[in-house]
Order: C-alpha cells, then sequence, then structure tokens
C-alpha cells in the first residue's frame, strides 16, 4: 500500500525519522552520562517505545495509568507515573505495583502524601515515589526554595510504606521559549534548581538518589551547557515525533518531523483565495503552535507548501488560505500536514500509518484513554 | 455507580438535560413546520440519533462516512454526508448506497461533480446530491451570485446517474455572533439567500425540492424570524450537549449543557493563586471558545464555582486560576467542567458515562475515526 491509498485523513510515521530521533536522543544521554528514561505520552506505542529504549523494556514515563497497563502487558517496567497522583487513582497503582510493573508514583501535596502512606500501608505493599519540583514552569511541583518542600521530601523518606526516590521537575516553561538561546537558559535553570534542592536535602539528611529534568526542549539544549553533574536521567517524549512547535522554537527541524496528517483537498476556492481540506479539528486538534513566534497563526505546516496557511479549522474541514494569485489546489490532491502539536494530534487517532517513503509498512496501534 | 465513582477525567453526559434540548429542537421544526434532518457530528451515538429523531431512524446528517456506516449498521438510513466528498471517498459512499443506507452527497466542485458522475456511471447506481451553498460563512460551498453555481446545479440536474435532492448550506459565521441579535441576523441571512438562490434555481428550471439550513446558532434564532416558507429541513448538531460557546453566544443557557468533563484536583497551590485538576487537553480540547466574547481566555466552566479559570491546557492537567485569597481546593476534589466545545471534547472519550443527577445509569460508546 502507498500513501496515496490512505483513506484521509490518516496520521502517517516516517519510519525513517522517527529511527534518526529516537537514536540521536539516546545517543545525547549517553554523551552526558545520563539514564534516559523517555516519555511514551507522545505516541503510546509499544513499538515507539521499544525505539526509545534501543529494544530495551525497562524505565519509562507515562503520563496515564492506562498507558502504565498497557506498557507493562507488553513486558515494560519501572515505570514513571509523571503527574501527580490523585489519591482515587491510588488502587490502580497498588495493583500495578503487585503486577510487578514497578510504577514510580509522583506528589507534591501533604495530603496526597497522607493518602499514599494509608494506601501503601493497607495494601502491604512498599511503593516508589518522586517528590515533584517546580523549577520555574508552574504546572505542578513544590517550592524548591520553601520549607514546605523539604518538610514533605523527609514525610516521604520517612514512612515506612513509601520509598523516596528522589526529585523530579518538567520544564515546560522551554516551550515558551522563542529560540535556542531562550531555551538553554530554561535547561541550565532547570539543571541548576533540581541539583541545588538536591543537595539541599542531602545537607537534611534525606537521600536523594534520582534527580531527574528533561522536557524535549531543554534536552534540546543539555549537551551546549558545561555538564550535568547531579541529574541522574532526563524524560523527553515529544522528540519521537517533533512537530511544527518544536521546529519554531529550535528544538529539531522541520525535516526531523516523523508525524504528519495526510490529507486531501475536498474543496477549492482561488476566488476567495481558499481550499478546503478534510483533515479539521479532529485531526489536527485545536492548538495553536507557537503563537508568541508566528504573528499568523496556523494549524500546521503543510509539507512543501510553505505559502499554504492552514488559518482555520472547523471539526471536519482545514481552511487554507492561499497566496494572492494562486490558482487554487484540484479537489483530491493529496497534502502532508505537519501538525503544531504532535501529541495532540496523534491522540486523534486510533491507529498510526507507518511509512517507509511512500510506502505504508505497518501500523501502529497505540493506548487511549486513562 | 455514583459520578463520584468514576475515574477521571470522565465525560457524563446529563440524559435529563439531552433529552429536554432534543425535544425542544424537535418541537422547534415541527412548529416551523420544517423536517429536523439532525447532525450527529457532536455525540456520534446511536442512542443520541435516536433521541434527535424521537425513536426514529430515517433522515440524519453525518460528518463522516464512519459515522453514516455505524448509523446505517444501527438501522438508519436517509443519511445526508455534510461534507463535499472528495473523490477517493466514492467507493465507500457507494458501498453504503448498496448496503441501503441511502446516502446523499456534496459537492460544490466541477471536477468533483464529473468524478461523481463517473463514479456513479461505473457503478450502475443512482446517487443523490446536494449542492452546498456559501451563505457567508466561506468554508465551503458555491457563490449563489455566479454563474458557475447555476451551472454545476444544472450539470448535477442533468446527470444521469446523479439526483439533484436541492441545496444545502451551513451558517458556521453565526459562531462568530457576540449574542442573540447577531446570530439572528446570520439566520435571516442564511434563510433568504438559500430561499433565494432555490428560486434562481428554479426560474433556470432546475428542479430544487430541498432547502436544507440550519446550525445550532442560527437554529436557537428560526422562531423569532417572520417564518421559513421555502426552507425544507434544519440541520442542527450541538444542541444535543451544547457547551460553554453556545451559552455565550446565546444559543442556550449554561443549565442546558448535557455534557461535561469529570475531574478531579490533583494538585493544590493557593500560594501561587492555582490548582491543577487532571482533565488536559486530551480531555477538554485546546478549542479557546468564544474569545471574541470572552477578554480573559478559559478553556470550560467549572460547574458552580464561576470565580475559577482553566487558564492553561497541558496534555494531561488542567491550570486553574483562583481569585486572590483562595485558599486552594483539597487534592481529590471532583470538579466538573462544561467543555467550551463539546464536539471536540466528546471526541477525546471512547465512552460517555450517561447520568441521572448523580447516579451513572448508561455507559455510551462512540463512533470514531473516518
Amino acid at each position: 500500500m502507498l500513501l496515496s491509498d490512505l483513506k484521509t485523513p490518516a496520521f502517517a510515521v516516517d519510519l525513517a525519522k522517527l529511527e534518526r530521533n529516537t537514536a540521536r536522543m539516546a545517543a545525547t544521554a549517553q554523551r552526558l552520562g545520563v539514564r534516559l528514561r523517555p516519555h511514551v505520552k507522545t505516541h503510546k506505542t509499544v513499538q515507539g517505545a521499544l525505539r526509545q529504549l534501543r529494544g530495551g523494556r525497562s524505565g519509562i514515563t507515562v503520563s496515564t495509568l492506562a498507558e502504565a497497563r498497557a506498557m507493562h502487558a507488553a513486558g515494560f517496567t519501572d515505570i514513571t507515573y509523571a503527574v501527580p497522583i490523585a489519591p482515587q487513582k491510588l488502587a490502580e497503582a497498588i495493583a500495578l505495583q503487585r503486577a510487578g510493573a514497578e510504577p514510580i508514583l509522583l506528589t507534591d501535596d501533604a495530603g496526597a502524601a497522607a493518602a499514599l502512606e494509608r494506601a501503601a500501608f493497607d495494601a502491604g505493599v512498599r511503593l516508589a515515589v518522586m517528590l515533584k519540583v517546580d523549577c520555574g514552569y508552574h504546572r505542578a511541583g513544590v517550592d524548591p526554595a520553601s520549607d514546605a518542600a523539604v518538610a514533605l521530601a523527609r514525610r516521604l523518606a520517612d514512612a515506612p510504606n513509601l520509598e523516596l526516590r528522589g526529585i523530579l521537575t518538567h520544564a515546560g516553561h522551554a516551550y515558551g521559549a522563542r529560540n535556542a538561546d531562550e531555551a538553554r537558559a530554561i535547561a541550565r535553570e532547570e539543571r541548576d534548581v533540581m541539583v541545588g534542592f538536591a543537595a539541599r536535602l542531602r545537607r537534611e539528611g534525606i537521600a536523594c538518589p534520582e534527580v531527574s529534568i528533561g522536557s524535549t526542549p531543554t534536552c534540546a539544549r543539555l549537551e551546549e551547557l558545561d555538564g550535568l553533574a547531579g541529574v541522574s536521567e532526563i524524560r523527553p517524549g515529544n522528540y519521537v515525533f517533533y512537530d511544527r512547535f518544536q521546529a519554531d522554537i529550535g528544538s529539531c527541524v522541520l525535516d526531523d518531523c516523523a508525524a504528519s496528517v495526510v490529507t486531501r483537498v475536498i474543496g477549492s476556492y482561488p476566488e476567495r483565495g481558499q481550499v478546503a481540506i478534510d483533515a479539521g479539528a479532529l485531526a489536527l486538534s485545536k492548538d495553536a503552535g507557537a503563537t508568541h513566534v508566528h504573528a499568523e497563526p496556523t494549524y500546521g505546516y503543510v509539507v512543501g507548501h510553505p505559502e499554504l496557511r492552514i488559518e482555520a479549522l472547523p471539526q471536519e474541514h482545514g481552511l487554507v488560505r492561499l497566496p494572492a494569485g494562486h490558482r487554487g489546489l484540484a479537489v483530491g490532491t493529496l497534502l502532508r500536514v505537519i501538525p503544531n502539536h504532535s501529541c495532540l494530534a496523534a491522540a486523534l487517532f486510533s491507529a498510526y500509518h507507518v511509512v517507509e517513503g511512500e510506502r505504508v509498512v505497518d501500523e501502529w496501534r497505540p493506548v487511549r484513554g486513562w
């Protein structure tokens, strides 16, 4: 089957680019002397995770317990669930622990910590936990300058049914960087905040074996810093596919983007400067992309057509603005769109079509839900 | 099972509100003397479609051929596929026709019309088609003032293997209305453009039995016009659930919204004025909502908490801004969020939990894909 035989819209994964992206990040981690604990949240497939771990099955990061269950069913263990756990999800986490998945849970909250202790005690298990730290993104995590942060770390370290593995952060504010220089400054801050906080914990007598950092934008900059001493692991995820956003802020170039939405022209209106494609909000997601970099918003990059701008996304239509004088595109024309945000676009498809050049060579089925 | 037993995030459908919304729209159509050919694209379930048709199974609208197949498998017929068809999808449409689904296809393009004629001739079938008309939204459709529009209608009417059923429009620009007055003006324009174009076709000797109009925002205003003479059917869809956008532009009130995302607090940060919830971009969608009405963007309405604003949506976190002095919410607290755009949020869930009050009484499984 060829790409041009696909029912549209479809989600295509360029295997050669994915292999290159995953090999490069593994090499980066190796050069930096840190463990790569890759995040699988972007692709949510066993096949993608195996490439991230170069064939291994130990030490990954997930964004949902559904991902954890699916990965464990495929033989993966040592699975960090990198979202602060709600007490109501503890029974599922304990079931994973009993099944041998070796989950590592996150918390940044005294109430949730109390629930963790109680649930682990009641179940007669010992749960591995990481303390989530806010390194400047302000999404989640304890303030590492606060006394409450040390007190919570001590509480987790002292709880008999918990094992404090260390500290973890996500420098999501690196997505607000406008270029590599700004991303590098955030990568340095991320490293320094975490290494500093780990040192503070150790001075307080609290063991902190693991120091976990690294989003795709900051991992793209880590080799430009003066070393990663004190960091034990990195957890990038988006780099498997990359996307237009990552290219816009300098994490990659457009040619690295391994995921695209395959679509066809379903209407051509040169008299009003538009064509319509069959990839709408349910194929590309409404992520507006790097609006802090682009003056003109667009919902993706049309491969080979830098002159085209996807200006609106109703549910099943993409509206493409043509430059002045453009004669339109024939209805039925195949286009490929690199989405603004591959994690969100991928989540709209029940299957990915894996391609080598124009040939469809495989189909991967991602995990869905929670 | 109770709402509070649901794994979060979850998609809850309030059955009483859905029943009220569907009964009201059916009554509106009856009072107006037009057929209700409801759109199923918002919920994509057999159960929802049955409510829309008051138990009937004939005359619906779909946004994908996957919806058409699923609805036909459940016994529905007379199915308008309300997106201009790409030539590559004709084989699927013809298969539906042969199976007895009675699809009605859309086109606004001479090239696509030629493909329709050829495919119908080659297959030895007669395909029902509607000419898509642009009544001012500028997403798709022929310009009703143009000679090309009449020429295309004539071509469709004259093709032996096609049956021109009439003309169809979608006044999507009603979503840009700021209030009921503006939506009413667009509803009037939609009616007048279509009735006028149908009259023009008839003067040209082209039969035009059907005149199909009606989005949820314009259908909310149709009874305020001076009649619908010349219109044969309306095709609203979002009204089954409604959402924050529709409430913001006056199509409904917030209490009509039948769909909500059930979520829990996973982090509480009163010191920086935030809480985090476990409904992120993959539960609520990144639809920014009625930004032309709201100065302060928010990704949904937190039921019972008008003081809370969902200010950012990473993949699996919702970041909620607290008003000054707010003491935060305990981790684990259950919240319900009316999404900005229920069509897009619903599409992120593989099942809906149907509730009566706090009781979960059913589970509906929507169609996915294309």
